[in-house]
């Protein structure tokens, strides 16, 4: 597959990477690493907690988008990476036994003001699960490496 | 060391919390699951990116932060978890052999509108680095239990 450059992306265009099921081994080893809080990493202790059960950390719902995003396009792409993350927003628990898949939605592309061969694109990317409820919704701006540097798509 | 609630939190107070070592190992081992790109698996290939060498994957950053947060506050305290989060600004590479810590500033507290045991608190975290220059910001708001529902702090 031809490798993504900025002049491939569509403002509006939405494709769906995926299917990967999340374990409960995972999102305990998740959090016993990085987010030891109780709703993350026993049933008994979540029940109490505003998540109701047991469910992922949200930066482990993070870095699982993370590696989607990375098998999905990035890995075959011209993409920089990011300078940050302009939102995030957790909307349900990521339970167990879930299976998830990333929605990409393409904001809106300009090109970098300061250099010629760079594109900046501004996605929309969610954690959507089996119901396609969303778990998790995610902007932030990529640069990606230009075709054509300094022309126009 | 008494357990912290959302009374405690003073708009403006300033608190450092680590000091932790970032290995080579940890970032590898982090990417090789979540975030395998070049620039942060492989110093040669590193060198050719942005990165200008290996760094850490910016959700590796946010989830040492988020460990430090735990260990330094939220694991002692009233803490219900965030909705999400404001922003995410990776200011600088986060390299092998960086001893970190967590800057945490209380930019406001406010008594949530629909739940009188309930107190919202926005930090901005940074992560900073052994010259005290900021390797991230975060800026989010977080749910605590209050010592007296309903009153005033």
């Amino acid at each position: 597959m031809a490798k993504l450059h900025w002049e491939d992306l569509e403002p509006g265009a939405v494709t769906v990477y995926g299917l990967r099921l999340v374990t409960r081994e995972e999102i305990v080893a998740f959090a016993a690493e990085f987010d030891p809080q109780p709703m993350h990493l026993d049933e008994a202790a979540a029940t109490a907690t505003l998540l109701g059960g047991l469910g992922a950390s949200g930066w482990h719902i993070c870095s699982l988008l993370m590696r989607m995003m990375a098998d999905g396009f990035i890995l075959n792409s011209t993409s920089m990476g990011a300078p940050g993350v302009d939102e995030v927003t957790w909307h349900r628990p990521l339970r167990p036994g879930t299976r998830i898949r990333l929605r990409a939605t393409v904001l809106e592309t300009r090109p970098s003001g300061s250099r010629p061969a760079v594109g900046l694109a501004k996605f929309k990317f969610e954690m959507i699960d089996e119901a396609d409820a969303v778990v998790m919704t995610q902007v932030n701006t990529m640069m990606l490496g230009r075709r054509e540097p300094g022309g126009r798509p």
